[in-house]
């Protein structure tokens, strides 16, 4: 197994609804030098995708009626609520707060919504990157989500194309060569994790390269496979 | 921002107890002409550091009730119970279930615990690599967790050395020049996730370099940032 490559792709102007995010990560790709090839796994954060898509919302940010109903708008269910925080489940599926809406990063007086479809999302950006730059890519749409039990953010994939989501290694030999349990990784997760610690929050890089994944893991692939069943779920 | 790379280290023989890690780290990346490097982060996997720090216990894993009390007995608090699985909180702070006790990779007949003490073990490794190979690294100890709502297993810091476990951009300016609300990224944990992807399973690859993190993030760190206190849970 060889070493990976977590690129940062910069240059990247401003983004407007309709904007081609696709079009517009294969130029700043290539005018960086390092243009997208075959089996890069492109990772675009949520911001971007909600922007081109169109997905903002009037929002007076000081109206705190204002927000909690647009929070519980997108929301299918509320598991929590502490103060003006509310840990719920949105309509894809996904636990985490304020229904994922975002506050930071948008114009005055807006709020962005998550894409409607994530997965739908990412095919679109890698079916304009295999035109627009001749490469095999696949793309994961990250979002920084927070846990429960452990402090602080981390960034989850909340939209996959061509990656698997989830690799099940179930059944497969360990070291030692007995069955291994439960082996099964949240590698879209893991890769949307590498890919922040390129991006970062202030510097407003909105996608970053995964170079040297393993081939095996290109695959047809969804964000469902990271959607724990509510029965399956022991905390919700 | 430059780009990150991240190179698994093989060829680190099969540890036993009182092996010192560092030297075995040290001398394997050496070896593989990636010489380890100051501000290089080296991830290094719970069993190994369980292993060499004779952390192993005899367990029939056929006796379900053995297995249940040693889960018990390594717990502070059970969160849930479902068949088999314990979902509990460990004297260190973590939730995870079967209190973090390996089962895969672990001689027949024995079971794995948790390091008393990574943050320690971490410092070990970390002065042991700054003696062997001159290089001042930050370490951070990895192990694989399952998470609330979402599927699939990730890996998370269970111990840190050198580096911040968090990193707090709170009231930085966002890219419009609007104070961040919340921006704590749990850099530790993106960090062993990032890891996890050149390392694999069924591999037995227990250590990699994380080579290009910013180097304000290298400081005094402790795993104890990433335990998000009772008081502050929504979800214990």
């Amino acid at each position: 197994m060889g070493a990976l490559t977590i690129i940062p792709i910069s240059g990247i102007p401003e983004v407007r609804p309709g904007d081609s995010l696709g079009e517009l990560i294969a130029t700043a790709a290539a005018a960086q030098d390092t243009p997208l090839a075959d089996r890069d796994c492109i990772v675009v954060t949520q911001k971007v995708v909600s922007k081109v898509e169109d997905r903002l919302v009037a929002l007076d940010h000081e109206n705190l009626d204002a927000r909690r109903e647009l929070v519980e708008r997108e929301s299918v269910r509320i598991l929590r609520r502490r103060g003006d925080l509310i840990i719920s489940e949105t309509e894809h599926g996904f636990v985490c707060a304020n229904a994922g809406i975002d506050l930071s990063n948008v114009e005055d007086g807006f709020a962005a919504l998550l894409p409607v479809d994530s997965d739908r999302s990412a095919h679109r950006i890698r079916n304009t990157i295999r035109v627009e730059a001749g490469a095999d890519v696949a793309v994961v749409i990250s979002d920084t989500f927070g846990r429960a039990w452990r402090h602080g953010l981390a960034d989850v994939a909340i939209g996959v194309s061509g990656l698997a989501a989830v690799v099940d290694l179930r059944g497969q030999a360990d070291a030692r060569g007995r069955e291994l349990h439960v082996t099964e990784v949240a590698l879209a997760d893991e890769v949307a994790s590498a890919a922040e610690l390129v991006m970062g929050k202030a510097a407003a890089i909105p996608a970053a390269i995964v170079r040297g994944l393993e081939p095996e893991w290109f695959r047809d692939g969804s964000v469902r496979e990271l959607i724990r069943s509510p029965q399956d779920d022991l905390f919700r």
